[in-house]
């Protein structure tokens, strides 16, 4: 088997089931999209329903124009969120979750919720180190 | 009441129960730890046992000394990780999971599990968008 028919052979092995602690696994660019500091925040802003680009703007806390726009860009190149731009004027776009991405975000609420369920108990536990 | 006792009145309702949306909320930045490019695969390879500096690097394809080192410390600031010096020779330090870390890490493999388990579809459905 020459190199490049075993990188073949290992990249459709991952691809069907991915493993995040390989570098080259294309689940970790997923992952990092899904987890970026903007991609957490827009998938879980998208939870409750579709959302206008401005109304998404002012859900997310000190998120420029420029970065949101890019992270639904990356989401949807992911297929996790769909856009949809309508003829009207004045013009406006509604980005929503598609299926898959609907899921990714339940697991990220999972995350978030207990972080913010918890920061009282980790908010001590940091001082507690830090004394 | 003034704008300073306001702010602590704010910062305490959200230190029982924190908001990811809000811009100053410290539940976004435990958030931005437990997510960063290399914080999720810190907690994911600690959730199995505590491992020595050398092993993680080696569990972790990709991860620089520095980025690893810099990692750790950040989680261990958080309550996450504690970190144990063993006074041998050659000397060398034992990472683990806290209680706290060990519920997060069971949420963060939520959401890698899912990605690893439906990379097959979600590649698939990024490639027909980009059709």
């Amino acid at each position: 088997m020459t190199e490049a028919i075993a990188a073949d052979a290992l990249l459709d092995r991952m691809r069907h089931k991915g493993d995040v602690m390989q570098r080259d696994c294309p689940s970790r660019a997923i992952l990092q999209h899904l987890t970026s500091r903007w991609g957490v925040l827009v998938m879980l802003a998208l939870l409750p329903g579709p959302r206008r680009f401005s109304a998404l703007r002012r859900r997310i806390g000190g998120v420029s124009e420029r970065m949101l726009a890019q992270t639904l860009q990356q989401l949807e190149g992911d297929g996790m969120i769909w856009r949809r731009a309508h003829a009207v004027v004045p013009p406006h776009v509604d980005y929503g979750l598609t299926p898959l991405g609907t899921e990714a975000a339940g697991r990220i609420l999972g995350l978030a919720g207990w972080i913010e369920d918890n920061l009282s108990d980790i908010l001590s536990a940091a001082q507690q180190r830090a004394a």
